[in-house]
């Protein structure tokens, strides 16, 4: 059942060496593109990161050794307003790209497509990562790919055929995010109390990696720091977020 | 097969009198959790509007009189960095919520929650509609859910079973979103040409709503006007965006 594919996730870190192929790349990317796109303006690009040497260089400065290099396919996943600006400029007009509205427009899309692509993907058994680190150094990664203006790297994605798999991790319960009508906050303490021992249970008992931490605690360490302090001034000068 | 249930998508604005259980609403956002987190933040909230004055406000507000009122359920899918300021705060810190970083994180964390509940409540027989003119009022909308600072609404969600589906609109060829190694730009001209033609008969011999536009016309018209020019206020109003 569907619902017990996408329940099924987890991250996948290690994978065999089969590669795949274009046409099993385009087929996924074809059934990605069927996600919704705000008017239908499609502002994405994927980079397929094939060349042996560029792969090191972004292994490295996504600060990801394991899965760029490990992977079949390593894509990085961009909000593109490029293509829209030569839409525009065929009928004599140019895009408002420096707003905030249409800097959201075009996360949100690629986003969409990148969770499509990662359901087809699970779907005909690979196993992906997010690979966040791309944002650890937007602008060299922008320059091996040679990014243009109104184009900016969101996140990788590995891909390929699990050589490991990994258990899932239990997620917020749905009382926890999901609100009737009006944010209720009262509710948190008592529910995130309950969580933080299902998380330290989790990590106390999952079969690598063991740690003693509640989510809290990890939430609190890891976003009390400033972090990719850079990333305002890198996306206005690629022509986003000027008003 | 699940590739070709993605491949099936439109979106649906009409939909039947069939109720969605809270039990079945529940199931999907389970399923929806299942996709991947940014540092397993999980920076999100669902507004599920029940309370039928709410709904109607929020159609209003939205300018979707069709698909808010008619669905079975409308929720509102946020951008939440509050729960996060609990979880800090048990700790005694404080999240970073102004960086320009964590924004990007709570977005693309909330848009991936979307895709995958789209794509649970789908195979289950369920039509939806992502509602982007939730963004028309972001303010109001608030003010009516009760979001309070670091939860910004970002889009709706009707779903319900389908009284009516609707084609498939042909997305851009794979070539035009797809690069290998390096973005390229030079294949656009001929790639968008192609496409305005499929477009174009699309548009021309679709069962309703025809009409005569090219892709590219319909993108330079939408995206040369500066839309929703208040949402930087907003989102900094909101704790968002300060660096």
């Amino acid at each position: 059942m569907m619902i017990d594919l996408l329940k099924s996730h987890a991250s996948v870190r290690k994978y065999t060496d089969e590669p795949v192929t274009d046409k099993q790349l385009h087929e996924l990317i074809e059934a990605a593109q069927s996600a919704a796109s705000s008017h239908f303006v499609q502002a994405y690009s994927i980079i397929d990161v094939t060349d042996t040497d560029k792969r090191d260089q972004l292994a490295e400065l996504s600060k990801n050794p394991v899965q760029i290099k490990g992977a079949a396919r390593a894509l990085v996943f961009c909000a593109d307003l490029k293509r829209l600006d030569y839409a525009a400029k065929k009928h004599g007009k140019t895009v408002e790209a420096g707003t905030t509205e249409n800097f959201m427009v075009a996360v949100i899309d690629t986003a969409l497509l990148a969770q499509n692509f990662v359901v087809a993907a699970e779907s005909k058994g690979y196993g992906i990562c997010y690979i966040g680190g791309v944002r650890n150094n937007p602008g060299p990664i922008s320059k091996l790919l040679n990014l243009p203006e109104h184009v900016i790297p969101l996140f990788g994605l590995t891909f390929g055929v699990p050589a490991q798999t990994n258990e899932v991790k239990p997620r917020l319960p749905v009382q926890a995010i999901l609100h009737t009508n009006e944010y209720e906050e009262t509710k948190y303490e008592t529910l995130l109390d309950e969580y933080d021992n299902v998380i330290r249970d989790y990590y106390a008992s999952r079969s690598t990696n063991n740690k003693s931490a509640s989510w809290t605690e990890g939430m609190a360490d890891y976003l009390s720091e400033p972090r990719r302090s850079y990333m305002l001034d890198f996306v206005k000068g690629k022509g986003f977020l000027k008003k």
